[in-house]
């Protein structure tokens, strides 16, 4: 893969912020000796080893394209890795969807009983908040509201409902799902690490209006790129790439895309979302250069990582 | 009971701002009627009708005391009434408590079902700290403290941890399970009062060390003379009283003072430690007037009522 590769520019963004954000994650979370012990053992073993890490990179870039400096959002970036671990421990219990594999280990209740799993989750999404409120009050309510029943939970709810159903399997329905339950997180970054940046350079009532406008649009459309290409990557991934059983979606009788309108056509929507995506992304710094006060091509880079994780996001193979 | 009873001026402050916390509540938590119906409309039943809503209360006399007005932080104190509805939706858990009925009624999974339950839990923790975070970073930060796993999840499982325990049973073990389940929100609540005043005066950081000092000393004794005088009244109240079944601690082997020191010395220990509360309630008001540079009678109404809130907690019979 050359630089020019899609998704590589973003990779090599991954590569070189991979160690700040895991020094974050470890500064964030209270060490595994501290009592008590098996809690906090549940959470490390939850956290650590991780996936790519993409939320906690996306508040970095949320950041960056509102024109904010990166290192000083490194603890709200590690929030939004400790909330979607939650989601993943709490989602894996037995009253949920039962899984017994995460990242290829046993999930965290088989290691630690439903008990302990539970609390764990509970502290993870706690602490998501205390590391999101470094960034100020802004980024805490946007995480909040990415995360809440009317983003993300709320998506978990509709998922296991539609699971049930022999019937009402729209593609509304399915778009609805995924926009809560993946898109609203996706979203949320960008939006915590614009708010974040603002913060961290003394505005302490986060980012304007209309610097965060284009960014929710941008993160829509990757939201909805994503969340299509996980489902196809479900009916063409290997195990080894993705760390869990491929097939687990249909098993389920899970709401996807590629179960209602076919593989070919879905791939085909995930590339249009990453397209409309990359041109939002030129939207974005326009808006915060006018409010920063700097020539647009001092944001020029992280426009193009911005469009970069849109073609990342389609492109990656788990 | 007259006006100078202990506890009837707290209890008086109760009665004018019950409707306050309530509006406040309604405000918080989406409409029952918002998608997903279910999870909604479980939310609404874990926290209408409610108890007698002693965190938020906490939370505006935290703010009274340290010279901040508590008509501003409506909204934290909301706050703290879903992070504690929270913890009673996922104790009452199969995997936790598996308790059936709470305030008299069936518990929310018995309702819901337990993945609802389940999910209505994370969204009321998460729409907690959308409402801290009204009151600025350092209270949402705050209350992620208090309620985490070095707070209160962490007392959780500790709590779980004594039940299996035949031996091992000392008063500080007890004393250090009260200090995280129960007394470490209790205190939580106070400060983020301080500190969503503060930022609601124009002091985004909150409130500094040197009041916050003082106001966490009088919440420690007041959250051990609280869940003191509880264990108490689960072997002396009824189940009208209680709004649940008498005697359930020593069903469940659960670790409390009266079980190891006796009925009588627990009373003792909790009239004791009110007494405590009180004279240092004399040094939140203090710290609080030299911060704010005004004359310390001001101050004066809020400080008797921190100190009947202390008999408050001694008095109490549910």
């Amino acid at each position: 893969m050359t630089e020019t590769a899609p998704g590589s520019t973003f990779v090599a963004f991954v590569r070189d912020h991979q160690s700040a954000v895991e020094a974050a994650l470890r500064e964030l979370l209270p060490p595994p000796t501290a009592a008590p012990v098996a809690l906090h053992e549940a959470m490390h073993y939850a956290m650590f080893p991780g996936g790519k890490r993409l939320r906690p990179m996306l508040v970095l870039l949320g950041c960056m394209s509102t024109g904010g400096d990166p290192a000083r959002v490194l603890r709200p970036a590690a929030a939004l890795e400790c909330l979607h671990t939650y989601s993943l421990v709490h989602d894996d219990l037995p009253c949920m969807d039962d899984d017994d594999l995460r990242r290829g280990r046993p999930t965290c209740h088989k290691v630690y009983g439903e008990a302990t799993a539970l609390l764990a989750g509970d502290a993870l999404l706690t602490l998501a908040f205390e590391g999101a409120a470094a960034g100020g009050g802004a980024a805490a309510i946007a995480l909040a509201r990415a995360a809440g029943s009317l983003g993300m939970v709320g998506g978990q709810v509709e998922d296991l409902a539609a699971e049930g159903e022999t019937h009402g399997h729209t593609l509304e329905r399915v778009q609805w799902i995924h926009d809560h339950k993946t898109g609203a997180l996706i979203t949320g970054a960008l939006v915590v690490g614009a708010h974040a940046g603002a913060a961290a350079a003394g505005h302490p009532e986060g980012a304007p209006d209309d610097v965060i406008a284009p960014l929710i649009a941008f993160g829509d459309r990757l939201g909805r790129a994503f969340q299509i290409a996980d489902d196809c990557l479900d009916l063409t991934g290997s195990a080894q790439e993705l760390g869990k059983n491929p097939g687990a979606d249909v098993a389920l009788g899970k709401l996807t895309w590629p179960a209602l309108v076919g593989l070919e056509r879905s791939l085909a929507t995930a590339h249009s979302l990453a397209g409309e995506a990359a041109a939002l992304a030129v939207e974005v710094v326009a808006a915060a250069a006018r409010w920063r006060g700097v020539d647009r091509s001092v944001l020029d880079g992280a426009a193009r990582l911005l469009q970069d994780v849109a073609s990342y996001t389609v492109e990656r193979r788990s």
